[in-house]
């Protein structure tokens, strides 16, 4: 890397939280093996354990990354055990995580990822204890990377990496759309499984013209392009920002709105 | 920027919150523009959609930043809508934001501001959506902003503002001071709206020599000059580290310690 | 610092938690001191006023960091009292704080630390306030400290710092040893003031080959090496990432499990 190039950029997602000392331990271990790191979050609140949470979240980062990029994901309930550390060369990013699915998304996203087993010690802190492979493993491992070491020199080639399955839209055989809701942000906003362009499809077979959505024994008919078009407080649908569908409420928690919680299913119903 | 600068620093002040991937791509499209942009969080947990809440924290902390500093404030709820982005000279530094009163309380600070209306697309990213103008407008401008384009570049000046009233302190015709509980921080310490001076000379005008605060049904009469000299527990009243007024409680919470919330009014009666 | 470096790393550790805007204050301050600075959070989330908790936090965290990092720590309920600033140099390390026992931990575990009250006024912003010594004292401290002013040029030896006592294990008559739970983090791992080395020679003295834990009125046998050994749901015991033994359980929070509480006490029987 040039000097000019403000230093390789790694991204930090765990559940770790931010009110121990581990995140402080991660990055302290990457600036010891290459000092010109740029360290960024994406995000240490990742519910604990939730490795489906964290797959979702650095899917929807990454694209945002400069090239050379390396995201680390440690949500890792089986540290210690024999799940193995994996390294991943997907469109000109990096990743390295638990083999465990926490690059699901990515990997899903992106089929011609090159992932290794990243099983060569040298590459590791010299001490590997059972219980905090973020510091031990990931973070040297994404130092390493970020000072030029090759994915290949981490260890052979992986052909199996851990997938997990996200649920995906269902083309209903009355024409409607299933859906559910993947993600539940901070503004209360329900994030769907569903992009545009699967609803754009349904809606053309359908023949019809417009849709609403049933959800939680509701029927939500207010489709907008960004919130402040919905009323305050009442919920209504767009798409957002990572190009799905979405129930919300203008200045106002959909979530609590609608009692609704994270894996809750809906229709879209075509009229 | 000279590489013995550390590069430009931009700061972030948004309601966006830490458990979500939000924050994390507003930093990669930073650094995608600039890689040497250093970047510095003033707060994610502005309350959700509180305007003024991001305006007294931006307003609270720039001061402290060296000059050439860019300050990014990202409260808004009507994000898609016409409201307009805007780009700001104060004082050697640079603020962007939706143009919603973010910036009421620095540009009530600062009236010689120069202000554009920040409409050129070439410093926007590609795609422009509807929900999240901190991705694809306000980090992309700060990162622009801070590689040298200068302010004029980004758009023509705004004569109008959006500034939002902020709750001044009153004179009474008592010759007592009335004041508000405008900022409520992580130690529960309340912090009003009267600065030094206007108490100063509001004492100075009444011929008094010291005062207490009426608050919530009780009067507070110990003026002290740091937490410490407080009873522990037990509300005090001293100026704070923002120049203002503020009711505290030495090792506790004057919030919950006095059951008061934001906007609360109180007097200042001098005796 | 050579250019290579990356600039000299500063690390926080505070309770001014992530809502307002004082962190972002905090970086300020010391960016405009020395704009080559790389500033690393170790948690702005330490419990209010909890000196200890902040003790626990730098200790755990500094041996991560490389040679020359300036750690901050600023827990300090009697800012703006007589209360003295401190700077220290251990092990090739940099510790600014308050001397109120925040560097308790750090001294105890490194007896030749060269401590000194920091008492140059020329080191601190120019105007230092009643309320704020982070960003008037320690903020600018560790920045002149990262531009390479010594540590004897902030003030003079200081050969009593103030040491908190920390509750250390007790070899019991009957052979047992008894611990305190003196961190649980943010996955409610228990984690004791008993490290490795000194079960293991409390274990060697009873003869015995094994141990349970008394705890809270339960008595817990599954003795594991990572936590994924554990049941799931159900309280196991095993070696943390600070090297002190910790009751723990797979997936779930063994602080809620067993409703467990800082400070409670322990029996570690050897059987």
């Amino acid at each position: 890397m040039k000097e000019a190039d403000g230093g390789p950029i790694i991204t930090l997602t765990t559940d770790f939280g931010l009110q121990d000392h581990y995140v402080g331990v991660l990055k302290g271990v990457i600036l010891g093996i290459n000092p010109r790191a740029q360290l960024v979050d994406i995000s240490h609140n990742v519910t604990s354990f939730s490795i489906t949470e964290a797959a979702f979240s650095v899917a929807a980062a990454y694209p945002y990354f400069p090239r050379g990029t390396i995201h680390v994901v440690i949500v890792d309930p089986g540290v210690g055990s024999s799940r193995r550390p994996v390294a991943a060369h997907i469109k000109d990013q990096y990743f390295v995580a638990p083999d465990n699915g926490a690059l699901s998304l990515v990997l899903e996203a992106e089929p011609q990822a090159e992932v290794v087993e990243a099983a060569d010690r040298r590459y590791f802190l010299s001490e590997v204890g059972h219980t905090f492979h973020g510091r031990d493993v990931f973070a040297p491992l994404a130092a390493w990377l970020s000072r030029g070491i090759k994915l290949e020199d981490l260890g052979s080639h992986l052909l199996d990496p851990v997938k997990l399955k996200f649920p995906v839209p269902e083309f209903l055989p009355d024409g409607n759309l299933a859906g559910q809701i993947i993600h539940i942000d901070k503004f209360g906003n329900l994030i769907s499984n569903i992009p545009a362009p699967i609803l754009q499809e349904a809606l053309n077979k359908s023949g019809k013209s417009n849709y609403q959505i049933y959800l939680g024994g509701r029927s939500i008919t207010r489709i907008v392009e960004y919130y402040a078009q919905g009323k305050e407080g009442e919920p209504c649908v767009l798409f957002g920002s990572t190009g799905r569908l979405e129930i919300a409420a203008n200045k106002a928690g959909a979530d609590k709105i609608l009692g609704i919680g994270l894996g809750t299913k809906f229709i879209v119903n075509f009229i």
